[in-house]
């Protein structure tokens, strides 16, 4: 299984497609989820090529989950969220749909339950969500 | 949130509880899950503490993120799967159960769906699992 530099992830890191942006580094990119399972769904990318976790390097995965706890915490303090559920899908069996590597992450409270799959929201809501994020990173 | 080490995951590191081992570096150990949700599915922990991915730290996390894509590729040969999904829970609210630091490796193949949660395997089906895949790492 090989890179395929047409996935939408890569047009958003080529910012051909639009994306609401949270966090970004110099290895790593944080972005909305269109389809959030969870208020403040996220997604972490690599900026670099990877199909997903079974070929990405040591490097990419470190920078990735590095930026996962740095926006975690974020989420937290932004939903007032008790906990964080992490996925990432590797290959179409695996649950993949986006070819570039991407985490979930997903603020969770007590007793809540994730959203079923493939519900794009508006928006206004996403845009709303990412600015309580960008917010409670800013203030460290 | 603090570390406990009365968990059961310090004391399998401790030697103080029985597990199927199947993998072991410096820095992590793999396991099988006894209660599988998918066949060959592998919990890797840091062999140092951290409670979950929101208090560990970047050496930890990269050691572990290095040890699932070892054992992942171990499974997908020790299985013939298809792709891998990885799950990784934070805080009760999150899905968390065992308050040690782990990584949920779940073998997948096509159209298969993940079983329920909480029902304990026979250890004669846990004990041959962990010997396929046992068997793909020492191949190579």
């Amino acid at each position: 299984m090989t890179y395929q530099d047409d996935n939408i992830f890569a047009k958003v890191l080529r910012c051909e497609l639009p994306s609401e942006q949270v966090y970004e580094d110099d290895q790593t990119l944080v972005i909305m989820d269109i389809m959030p399972r969870a208020d403040g769904h996220m997604l972490v990318i690599p900026k670099s090529p990877a199909r997903n976790m079974l070929d990405a390097t040591n490097d990419q995965l470190a920078a990735c989950l590095a930026t996962v706890q740095i926006v975690s915490h974020a989420a937290l303090k932004a939903f007032d969220a008790q906990g964080i559920t992490l996925q990432q899908f590797n290959e179409a069996a695996g649950g993949q749909e986006v070819f570039h590597l991407h985490f979930h992450v997903l603020p969770r409270h007590d007793g809540d339950k994730l959203r079923a799959p493939g519900n794009m929201e508006d928006m206004k809501v996403i845009k709303a969500n990412a600015d309580k994020i960008r917010a409670a990173l800013a203030s460290g």
